[in-house]
Formats: C-alpha cells, sequence, structure tokens
C-alpha cells in the first residue's frame, strides 16, 4: 500500500499512515514498534485497555497509539496518536513496520537468493505463475500450480496436482500432499503437513484394514496455519477450512472436519475427523473436539475443553479441572468419586427431614 | 491382487471384487466411490449402520454396498451389492480406487519421477533393495538398509545403520534417526521423527545432567504413523510398537513405552516414559498416558483421558470434564474444590438425624 | 574429557571414570550399560532405589553402580562401584558409552560424510566456524552465524541473521526463523521450529488482521528441544528460554513466553503467549498454561493440568479428572453439573436440622 520509507519515520508521518490524529509533538523520530515496558525515545506504543495504565504512565515512549478515551492515561511527555481501535491500528502499523525492515534488509545483502533456486525440483508439467520465489530443495510435483507472487521457501515438498493460490507463503519444510488446493494469501509455517490421511480402519480378524483417503482439503482465501500442524485429506469428500480461519502450532484437524470463515484455534488443539465447526469460532488451546458433533456460529471454548457434545447455542463453553495443590486434589478427586452417592444420601436425608422440594 | 482397470467399471464387476451378491441393475457404470450425501449417478457408496437411513433413502448413488438386514434402508432406485461386513468391503474397495486412481495418473503423466533421484545423498555402504523409488534430497547415512519397493519422498532423513523393512512408505520430511528399525509395509506420514532422544536427565547442582539415550526404537510390521508424530529412542532398551498398530497424528511415544499388537492410538495422544499398552487397545484423541504403568490388552480410553494409574480389566475408561457454560463451570469448579468438606458435612448431618447406614 | 577407549573396558576402568569404590571383581570387561532386567554378562548396570530390590537380586550384570545404603541389594555375584549418587553417576556413564560407540561407529566407516556437504547452500554472508559439520540440503541465509563445532544435519534451516551457539547439535529438519539466537550446546530433535510468528490477530470487520511479529526468540546455553515442537518469536520483545532448560517432544511455546533457568518440560506442553514460567520449575506431560499467567520458581506441575492461573507459591499442583470406567464416569459427570445445586441443598438442610457451624 505505502512504498517503503527508511526508518526513522516521524510521528506524523505514521499518524498519516494510520489514519490518527496528532496529538503533540510530530517531529519526533520512530525508529521502532515497542510494547510500553520496553519502549525508548525512539519507540512508538500502543495503549489497548485500562489495565495497562500503570506501564503506560511509567512508558518512556516517543508516542502512543491510543483511543480518545484513554488518551489521559498517557505520560505527559508523549505524542498521541487517536484513533478509534488502537490494537488494529497497532497490527496495520506492524505489518508496516515488517515491510521496511524486510525491504531495509534485502537492499543490504549482496547475497540475496534467486528467485527460483537451481536446486529445486520442478516438475515439467507444474505451472509457476509470475514472481514466485522457490528456495533451495523444493520439490514440486507433476501437474501443481503455484499463484503469482508465491513464497515457497527451503525444502517444501508440493504434491501431485496440488494447488496453492496467488501470494501464498510456505515457510520451511511444509507438505502439501497430492491434489491438495489452498487459497489467496495462504501463509503456512514450517514443517506443517496437509492432506496425509485421515485415520481410518476397518476391523477385521485379521488386524484393521486401511480406508483409502480418496477426498482430499480445500482451504479458502487469507488462511494462516501455524508450524508442526496436520490437515488430514478427506476419505471420500474433503476436508475444508473457510476463507480467514487463523490456525495456531501444532494442531492436528482430521478426516472430513469442516470449519467455517474465520474462526481462530489456538494451538494444541485436536479436532477429530467429520466435526463441524462455524463461523467465527475461538477455540482454545489445547482443546479437544470429539468426531462427528458440530459447533454453532461464534462459539467460544475455553482452553483445554473437551467438547465431547454438539454446541448449538453460541457462547462461553468451558470444561476443565481447576488446578489444585497435588495433595487437594488427591482428596478431591477421590471424593469425586463418590459423588454419585453423596447425591443419593443426600437425597435419602432430605427425604427423612422432610425437606421435599428438591432442588437436585 | 487385481490388476488395474479404467475407471468407470459397472455394478458388476464391484461386486465380484468386494465378493458380494449383486441386487438390481449390473450394468451401471460407476467412476467413484462417495459418501452418502455427494454421491451422484455415477457413484458407488456404503451403508454401515441405521443412523444413515434418511441419508440412503435420498442418495443419488447408482449403488450401494449394504448387508442383507439394512437393504430395504436403501432407495429404490439404486442396485445393491450384498455383503457380510459393509464396512470392511468399503475399506478394501477403496483400496483398489485408490489405486486405479494412482495407475491412471502415472500413465498421463509425462514427466514421472526418476526412481532413484540423482540429488538423493545415499552413502556408499548403505543398502537399497529392489524396486525402491528415493526422492529429492533424501539422505540415507552409511550403514542403512532399505527393503525392497520401499517409498521414499523427497527430503527424508534415514539414519546410520537404521532398517526400512519391505513395500515401507515415507512420506516428506521422515527423520529415522541411527540404528531404528521399521518392518514391512509401514506407512508413515511427513515430517515424523522416530528414534530421537528419549526425555531423560539427572538433576545435580549445576543443573541437568543428560542421559544418553543408547537404546533405539523397534517397529513390527504394518504399522502406520501419521504426521508429525515423535517416537523416541530408548534410555537403555529399545522403544517398541507392536505389529498392525495404528498411530494418527501429532502423537509423542516417550522411550521404552512397549505397545502391543494391533493396538490403534488416534490423535494428539502423549504416552510417557516407559508406559505398556497391550494388545488390541484403543487410545482415543488427546489422551495423556502417565509414566511406568501398564494398560491391559483391549482397553479403550475416552477422549482427552489422563490414565494417571494401571488399567488392569479391559472395558471403556474414561476422564475429563463435561463441556458445561463458562458461568456454570466456574460456579461447579468453586464448588467442587469445596467436595470434600461438602462430603464431611454431609456424614455430620447423616450422623445428626440418625443416617447411620453411610453409602459413602 | 576422557580418550576414547574401545570397549569392553574393565569394570575397575569405569570405577575410575565415574568416581566410584570399587568392591569386588575389578577385572570382569563391561561392553554396555544395559537395564536391570536385560543385563547380561558384559553389563554394567545402576541400582537407584528400593523399589528394583527384587529386579537388582535377579540381574545377571556383571557390576552396579549403587549407593552403600543398597549395596546388600545387590546380587552376590555382581562387582559393585558405590558412588553417592547412582543416577548421576549414571548419566555421566551413558554420555561417556555413547562417546565410545560413537567413534567405534566413525573408524569402520569408508564413506564417511563430508564436513560441510557440498550440497549446502551457504550464503555468503553467513559466518560458519571452525570444525563445523553441515549435512545434505541444508539451507544457511545471509547474515546467519553459525558458532566452532556445531553440527546441523540433512534439510535444516537456517533464516537470515541467525545465530546458533558453539557446539550446538541440530537434527534433521529443525528450522530456525530469521534472527533468532541460541546459545552454545544446544541440542534441537529433528523437525522442531523456532521463530514462527506469534499467534496474534486484531479484530476487524472484515475478518482478521494479522499482526506482524517483529520480535524474535532468545534461547541461553545448554537448552535440549526435543522433536517437533515449536517456539514462537514475540510479537514485539522476544520470547525467551534461559540456559539448562530441557523441553520434551512435541511442546508449543506462544509469543513473548519468559522461561526461567533450569526449569524442565514434558512432552504435549502448551505454553500460551506471554506466560511466565520461573526456574527450575517442572511441568508434567500435556499440561497446558494459560497466557498471560506468572508460574513461580520451583514449582512442580502434574500431568494433563491446565494452569488457568498464576501460581505464587512453590509446591505441587494438579488438576485433572481421575480416570473412571466410562459408566461410572457418565454417572459422575451428570452429578458434577449438579454440583452448585447439591451444596445449596446441604445448606438448606444444616439449616433445617440445625448444623450452624457451617464447614462448606
Amino acid at each position: 500500500m505505502h512504498p517503503p520509507l527508511p526508518l526513522p519515520v516521524s510521528v506524523s508521518t505514521i499518524a498519516t499512515l494510520i489514519g490518527g490524529e496528532l496529538r503533540g509533538d510530530g517531529e519526533r523520530l520512530i525508529s521502532r514498534l515497542a510494547s510500553l515496558e520496553s519502549a525508548d525515545a525512539g519507540s512508538i506504543v500502543f495503549l489497548s485497555g485500562r489495565r495497562h495504565a500503570r506501564a503506560a504512565a511509567a512508558s518512556l515512549a516517543a508516542a502512543v497509539i491510543v483511543s480518545p478515551e484513554l488518551e489521559s492515561l498517557v505520560a505527559a511527555g508523549s505524542s498521541r496518536i487517536l484513533v478509534a481501535d488502537p490494537y488494529l491500528a497497532y497490527a496495520h502499523l506492524s505489518q508496516w513496520m515488517a515491510a521496511q525492515l524486510a525491504h531495509a534488509r534485502a537492499s543490504t545483502q549482496t547475497d540475496a537468493a534467486q528467485a527460483i533456486d537451481p536446486s529445486a525440483h520442478i516438475a515439467d508439467s507444474a505451472l509457476i505463475g509470475e514472481g514466485v520465489q522457490i528456495g533451495p530443495g523444493v520439490t514440486i510435483a507433476a501437474g501443481a500450480s503455484i499463484g503469482a507472487y508465491c513464497r515457497i521457501a527451503a525444502g517444501c515438498s508440493i504434491g501431485t496436482d496440488a494447488r496453492l493460490g496467488e501470494r501464498s507463503v510456505l515457510h520451511p519444510g511444509v507438505t502439501l500432499y497430492e491434489g491438495v488446493r489452498i487459497g489467496q494469501r495462504a501463509l503456512i509455517h514450517a514443517s506443517t503437513v496437509i492432506g496425509a490421511d485421515g485415520f481410518g480402519f476397518a476391523p477385521s480378524p485379521a488386524g484393521w484394514v486401511k480406508i483409502a483417503q480418496l477426498g482430499s482439503v480445500l482451504i479458502g482465501d487469507d488462511v494462516e496455519i501455524g508450524a508442526n500442524c496436520a490437515v488430514d485429506r478427506g476419505a471420500l469428500d474433503d476436508t475444508i477450512i473457510g476463507n480467514g480461519c487463523k490456525i495456531d502450532n501444532l494442531v492436528q484437524i482430521g478426516h472430513n472436519v469442516r470449519i467455517g470463515e474465520h474462526t481462530v484455534i489456538a494451538g494444541c488443539v485436536g479436532i477429530a475427523g467429520s466435526a463441524v465447526i462455524g463461523r467465527r469460532c475461538m477455540i482454545g488451546g489445547g482443546v479437544g473436539v470429539a468426531g462427528h458433533i458440530e459447533i454453532c456460529d461464534g462459539a467460544i471454548i475455553g482452553g483445554m475443553s473437551l467438547v465431547e457434545r454438539s454446541v448449538t447455542e453460541p457462547g462461553f463453553y468451558t470444561g476443565a479441572w481447576p488446578l489444585q495443590t497435588h495433595t487437594q486434589w488427591e482428596r478431591t478427586a477421590a471424593t469425586l468419586k463418590q459423588l454419585p452417592q453423596l447425591r443419593q444420601r443426600l437425597r435419602a436425608l432430605a427425604s427423612m427431614v422432610g425437606l421435599t422440594k428438591d432442588p437436585a
């Protein structure tokens, strides 16, 4: 959007970039985007809530991106840039900063990588779009299609007939199995695996008989997937991840799972086969989702919960034992196992003393 | 088993292939194996339970694989192939379909990969069996042995003296550490790591002292392991996985674990060091198994359970907090912590009112 | 420390190596370090606790490393080496044994790998220290720095300006993103990813807007990280792992996490963004740590627990549902949901019968 500018830039330039209203000195020079705690006189920071009031008052930042409501929390000496949503402004500015840094680095490198490294193994029938960068040792199999301006880092492996949309980025060691289709502007982190076989076997007297996984994986546009994830191909139909989904590291997505648009999934989540997750859901870290259930649009699942049944109403759901000292836990866990009997006993007692309206 | 046939094939041909009894039109042509929901006039489907009755009645499939008991659920217009176990017949047919598709694809490719890619790094002392395919950038170290007809995809790394049995398949980026031994017909998905160091350290005043992991990993025949798994080498003796085990993605198996034959382990499971798991067990997704415990043959563990003690009787075991709304959870969790006191109080009350036979 | 000795070696030599006191025959020859159960007449073993008394009495080992207190448990025919801490002596001896085995293997290999494989892609501006070994297909980007005597196995990818300290080892397929800094003597197992983007997005009407992750990862000296882990780079400041930390397989560490020195983290743990973990903590397998909380020095967290709030006192903490048969679990889980009502009812009953001192 904006041409690269050599850092530092003035506070007033940043105010223009993020569409904010400048208050105070606009001539100060900004070299970096920092946290409130680590900011110095060359830093710009953002303030997004009252709970950071103390850090804001103590911050050495040259300038603060802040909402009008919280402007009074900013240390007296700092310039302010007023915006309606400081966190969103921070997101945009962080992308701009990253682009400046990448540009500066590229211009100082005398040994920049080639667009398509000669050690890459690209089948003759693969289609490689305009402006694609391909790193050392990448393998692209027959019939695969790589959209314009994609960047594929060292050691990735793209299977037969796989398709990757324009301006997508694969970090090192990503594997796309045969026939996987991924939309535009995907960002996939290192060693993630898309399209391995779903986990399906039929029992037989001689052992488990493999069910060949004939479906594929279909991923929409603007999807980010973290490092060391696995998204399995479908058994018959495809596994589907909607536009705009964001998935953290070490997430397992089973075969024939369908995930709606703009859902975010934190790290270490496991989603079993054929589960259907709605749009704009938020799934906390370490959650397990059972197979063949549905989670409705807009549901929020707290960390480490097991979603063992369908969730049909939007809301915030949790299921996880609260942390205790181990000694307390041992006592609580022992008592928990007697809970059905305790309830029985309570009923008997209530009946004896004539407490008849039974709330439990 | 069966020579490749160009698709489509007739329903009667499929009936012969899977050993079923044809009912209705056998001349219809089948191009694909589909789900009940996505089937069209060129599809064959399978029906394996009454809970799919509605989908079966509405399916557009040309033919249905079904048991005699459920034949009446099939839509009137579909041909039927009767078999005793439709799910097992589906598994066999899926493998046959996959083979046809692979054959058709190979015959149209004008730029097929070479058997042993010239960019592979193969030590002179490595033994490579007949008919082995080795992809670009694969590294095979000194003394390693690769059985006949193995396929090793791009970027795999096979350590010194490692052994891989005949007809095994490694997907891209698999690492076998030094000395790992894997049986015949293994299928290992991308970026899985076999034989990394077990997690062992001795405390000392200067910090943790590493315990060198001198054992290895021994994996039987017909084992499938998913993507991004880790199976650690033993400390002194070997880590052992029996014949026919099936392991899903993102599973961690600690050092000196022993797993019996035909056990299946779903995704995101972690098994701590020296645990012993029996034969034909089923371990649900996200389960944790504590170290040095035993799980007997035939046990089934529900998803996200912690197996914190040995399981000595076959059966179905579970331990996971049921999902609640977050508000309900907060209340329940707070009360849970008081559970031992609640029990005490209940005892006191029972004693006061003379309820002496104490069920809890 | 000690020059390699051809195996076997005498028991008295081992006693000298580990600084122990020899009892019994010192001339016996030792070829391997074994477990009590698998030992034979060429084996040395260690005994570290009374619970192994039976195995010790039955062991065929030629020699046993043991504390003076437990010497009487050793089978009559075995030589003994007395040390104060047998487990620590075992750790040291295991390292020595591993070195002998590696030395013996290297001397028999006629096709040893080259120091820097010619297929590695090393940018001209990368700094490679003395004695570094680099495997096939490794990529080292511009400005990266690799300390002396590092060993980097096949297929690793080292990003721009990343730094790896002296004598560090990367197993196959490790990715270090741009700017990651790792100390001396690191040991990182296969397919682990250090420095991928932290998981940060700002909501906007058009969907999630990525927050560029401008921080990096800073890892101290003597850190071991298992296979298929992910350590994310910081949003603004760095993610930090202290000296001497030991991290098992499949662990996810979010952006801006800070982990103190000598903390150990077992497999399948997920630590959410900005969590702060103290020094010398022990985090059990499968634990989840919520974002923005703190765990104090010396805390121990039991397996599969969710640490949903800060832990401010050292101690042993747990939170995990105890395993039950599924039938019992169904009953307990149903009752659990009524727990707040049961407590209400108990209060009502207590008040009716005049039990006024309410313990709950």
